[in-house]
């Protein structure tokens, strides 16, 4: 398996891409070939550094970068040779069988959905997040921001979606699937959660629970939780909002440890036709490396067939 | 000052409703009178067992109860002798000066919308909620859950109602008001966020200062945040369910004690012609007493008439 990298993406990048690159290096089987992506005279001086010898990796030369606050589209017109740019090219003539990035987001997405296309049928790929229940288990949240306006089809979708990843990626049995309301009865919501409830009520696709509010977002009640991209972006910054007045209290605990998002490799995109894996821009090394495993884990998962196949069922 | 409480309504009532009045009526002002509205046989029993005179009290004989789970409407229709329809009528016809329930809240609210009716020019009246800053002040969030689907007039109103209120009920000069948005840059949002920002940016009424994000709601950075009811639900039963797992935890920290909903008083209906305040379902005694302190300070503020006063310059 070949695994593509974005050296350039990250708030703490190339250094961070580069060790958390050694890191999963030595944690893969022999068999997961890693390739990076970025300046290649930046990437060997840093290796070097790092006594690595240079034939470690297969580095790919892309002299441009698209910086982390660039506009995505602008940012991909301008900059054909980025790490983003060439990395997802390559993905898309199956030169790699992954990519990875914790650089700019949008541009990302928009390579992702413009370069290797959404699964016939997908309405709108979309990225999720985890949320760390108090059980110790995991939720899936999404959409968490690519999508900030959403019909009720959409939303349905991403039920199925959010459902085969946490089956396929997080071994989650029969994945209990609900819609984030304001209100447990069907007849609560606004316009968009009170007419996704009545596809969603007699579906055969997935496990749909009902509604649920946010004071169950980290208890035990659903494995995934369906939003629109606006509602789920706040929703996870909330969550990283507390973790931070957690930490500024030196408090600590196993449990909250958990919203450390940098220690989470980050989502793929779900819905398009191959692997492409978004990682957290403030990803640290221990992150880059759990964002290489996602990506493998996301490749060896079949995860795209296997959204193609339900949808074509 | 006549105020009037809904004995019945709320999860631990009639109990701790009358106990909040009886503290409440302990701490204010003697000129204040305190009118119970309730069936007097349970009031004057629970009375007689907190040892405290039955004329401490005007007490308002309601043979009907609106439950906390009825539907709103029905609920008003169906018991025109509750306490809640009978507080509400007493309001309208002046018999007093305000009208506190932590009961049902849909109804209170309908009631509040149809008998005390919005303030000429209010397109939607809302409610709100506290946040705690972590620097010991506090924002108002609004709207929590009154409109689930709003437009962007709407929205821009709330930044007004909101101000009014925070520079009346908490003294904050001149309050700095954010949208709650997913981004902060003025390109950032859903389509409402997008359009409510152009209508804010250049506005004179009050103080807007921009998106804020999910990750700055509990720092410094606005007294104000807008968003609408459906995103604030959620927002407040996040903040809920962070509180619950703090406790769980057995954590101890001030300012976490300041999630504790149950001490606060609850908010009014902003944007109505009288005082009607909606507390809290779960209000121990303290809630209540507090809840009937807000009722006083919404009507010495005289908020009401400064927001039609507003309005009509």
């Amino acid at each position: 398996m070949r695994i593509g990298i974005d050296i350039m993406g990250g708030d703490f990048a190339p250094k961070t891409t580069i060790k958390g690159s050694i890191l999963a290096k030595k944690h893969l089987p022999k068999d997961i070939e890693i390739i990076l992506y970025g300046v290649k005279k930046i990437i060997t001086s840093i290796l070097k550094k790092y006594n690595t010898p240079i034939n470690t990796f297969n580095i790919i030369d892309c002299p441009e970068t698209i910086e982390m606050d660039e506009h995505a589209i602008k940012g991909l017109r301008n900059n054909p040779n980025s790490s983003i740019s060439i990395g997802i090219q390559h993905l898309s003539e199956n030169k790699i069988d992954g990519f990875a990035s914790a650089g700019n987001t949008g541009a990302m997405f928009v390579a992702g959905f413009q370069t290797i296309k959404p699964i016939p049928g997908i309405i709108r790929p979309c990225i999720s997040s985890i949320l760390p229940k108090d059980n110790g288990k995991v939720s899936v949240l999404l959409d968490v921001g690519a999508n900030a306006d959403c019909k009720a089809d959409v939303l349905y979708q991403f039920g199925l979606l959010g459902s085969l990843f946490a089956q396929n990626i997080f071994n989650i049995k029969n994945p209990k699937v609900g819609l984030l309301n304001l209100g447990e009865e069907q007849s609560k919501g606004n316009l968009l959660t009170q007419s996704t409830y009545d596809i969603m009520k007699n579906n055969r696709e997935y496990n749909f629970i009902g509604n649920i509010e946010g004071t169950d977002l980290f208890e035990d009640k659903a494995d995934v939780i369906v939003c629109d991209g606006f509602t789920g972006n706040i929703v996870l910054k909330q969550a990283e909002a507390f973790y931070k007045l957690v930490k500024r209290r030196k408090i600590k605990d196993s449990y909250f440890e958990r919203f450390n998002y940098e220690i989470y490799g980050g989502t793929p995109i779900l819905g398009v036709n191959k692997t492409v894996v978004i990682g957290h821009g403030i990803s640290n090394d221990i992150a880059i490396k759990n964002m290489i495993i996602l990506t493998k884990n996301t490749v060896e998962a079949r995860l795209s067939d296997k959204i193609k196949k339900t949808l074509t069922k």
